[in-house]
């Protein structure tokens, strides 16, 4: 496999009826040049259509298909690259996109995060251990009580307090003064405790407010935002990275990363791999044992596996289990995961009631590793 | 219902064990204030938290829920909108979203095809009649080569000529080099014959290129685009529309519409009613009979009358069946489903070997309608 081909990886979930090598013929040809072979000058076919390097039927029923595409016909760009990945055949069934083995001159272009772990370690002045989190919330609430949570957080210590993914500019606290009263809340109590929290607003939205967000967040002295890029398109990682020295938390939202699904991206691939190539420094995803329970720990074992392992010169990126994540289990995750990893517990320290204490606890727990 | 309440349609199929109550409340909550109940202040509540309208056991061993979203938690944004629709719940199984009823502020929040299919008449100078479409491919193609395909269906008369949205920046073909060579092929031709077929490139790109392609289509004298809002982000439809004045035409890569699928979002909500919504004047979607089996006669029918049906202010936009369309079975098609329908017929060109006359033959068969 020349360096100039993109081998990537299916599993096949054939109907009745269905052959497995016409499904894969067919994955190949429309993926490519979307054409019938024979209408596919011959220059042409061998330099766009996909080679078909393996197909194995499984024990499972399932078909292992592995195609080589040539990497010119991505251009070497974000939106073509997901096209070709999983573009028309998004809209069939029975299609599960799996692996990819990229290319040198894709992980270039895609470019990873762009602090990575070691980055936002730095950023908050820390050495070697688990990283806490939580998010502001409800949705509903004034800008003020908002940023009276983000104090108490704060004052407890924890270290990434963000938005709850559901604020964005509502009637109730707009982001420009949310921004502005969370960041200055921050400030307030580090400069009493000597303490380095952060605070990430939502910056999602359409194209023509993320960056009038973006500007607001640099502008309210943030170091880190959190975006949804299954909102915006994946490209607004790499833009975001590129214009703002702003470290990026990815959110799943809209993903669609339907774990043991025969159709879709397999969500280590897509939550793991595609969303850290794309320039997430962190990336939540719905852990095991709370609110997503088709999310097992094998899977969240897996994405931990593809945000963290060596990838050409891409730096790691951080695991950030959430979606239920118990704080009373804190301790036990922060053993199961190691030190790389943010911890994002939100509805299980509102339920202690006492804000700041709740944080003090979390706060312990990881600084105690 | 209030005018300030988005009602929501959901089929759920429960998992053994899985309690289609709890189920319901869990969309409730997950997708609006994302805490327990318990947490979630009193006076916040009832402003955020969608109410259950209906939970009905179906024949089939589903159930439909129907929730009432306050509209204020959208924020009138159309990122925040899909994400109150379906964000957190994508990562989860056994939820396919169904039917939206738009509040009024919603729609005009949105706004629809700028065009829409009176509009894309008036632009082609035609009548009641249905509309052809082809595409240029495939990719490895030069430019010069797809000037002259290009040229040679609209000396067939085809009404639009788009690029295969597999076109974009490739080094065989360069977005800027294509766009004017293929307008220049066009205004030839047209000024020839007296007709108006319209060249549409695909101007589906990353931000930081949409923008710069966008241009260089309204420079070389384009009057329609291609773009795939699930590549970009949906909001680069409403963006695209209210920055330039050419038609769009969505095509439906990625968008992951699996039909009859048990979780994710009814292809004729998301490729007929939200990407009108969003925008898009013509929206081309897998035809029955195609390469894409699934998408069977009910379903386009469906998708056909999201497209079409009154819906407060916004134009209805063009169905445009494509995906392996015959090009002898043109007559049914125009026959079945009128002439508020763009044919796309790609493949079935190419393999009749003279374009030029394969595209009067299609041209003759829509004009005689």
């Amino acid at each position: 496999m020349s360096a100039e081909t993109l081998r990537v990886t299916y599993y096949l979930t054939c109907r009745p009826g269905e052959d497995p090598h016409d499904k894969a013929k067919g994955i190949a040809l429309e993926q490519s040049a979307e054409l019938p072979s024979r209408c596919i000058p011959e220059h042409v076919y061998d330099d766009v259509v996909p080679t078909i390097q393996e197909l194995t039927a499984l024990e499972d029923g399932r078909h292992r298909l592995v195609l080589d595409f040539p990497e010119a016909i991505t251009g070497l760009e974000p939106t073509q690259l997901i096209n070709n990945l999983f573009g028309n055949i998004s809209l069939k069934s029975g299609i599960r996109l799996a692996d990819v083995e990229w290319t040198p001159n894709l992980l270039r272009a895609l470019g990873g995060p762009r602090y990575g772990t070691a980055g936002v370690r730095e950023m908050l002045g820390i050495g070697e251990r688990p990283i806490s989190s939580t998010a502001l919330k409800p949705l509903g609430l004034d800008t003020a009580t908002l940023a009276g949570f983000c104090a108490d957080f704060a004052r407890g210590g924890i270290d990434l307090i963000k938005d709850d993914h559901g604020l964005c500019d509502q009637d109730t606290s707009r982001f420009v003064d949310r921004v502005q009263a969370c960041q200055r809340a921050v400030n307030e109590v580090n400069a009493e405790t000597g303490g380095r929290s952060l605070y990430l607003p939502n910056v999602t939205g359409p194209r023509w407010e993320l960056d009038k967000r973006l500007d607001a967040a640099q502008e309210a002295g943030c170091k880190a935002v959190l975006i949804c890029p299954f909102l915006t398109g994946l490209d607004a990682l790499i833009w975001a990275r590129e214009r703002y020295d702003m470290a990026l938390m990815a959110h799943p939202a809209f993903a669609g990363a339907v774990a043991g699904a025969e159709h879709g991206i397999d969500p280590a691939l897509l939550l793991g791999e595609i969303t850290r190539l794309f320039g997430a420094d962190m990336v939540v995803y719905t852990n095991a044992e709370g609110r997503f329970p088709t999310y097992d720990q094998a899977l969240c074992d897996r994405i931990n596996d593809r945000l963290r392992r060596p990838l050409g010169d891409i730096r790691p990126a951080l695991p950030t289990p959430g979606g239920g994540v118990d704080a009373a289990r804190a301790p036990y995750w922060a053993e199961r995961y190691g030190p790389d990893v943010v911890l994002l517990i939100g509805g299980s320290l509102y339920a202690q009631g006492d804000r700041a204490a709740a944080a003090r606890r979390l706060q312990d727990v990881v600084e105690g590793q």
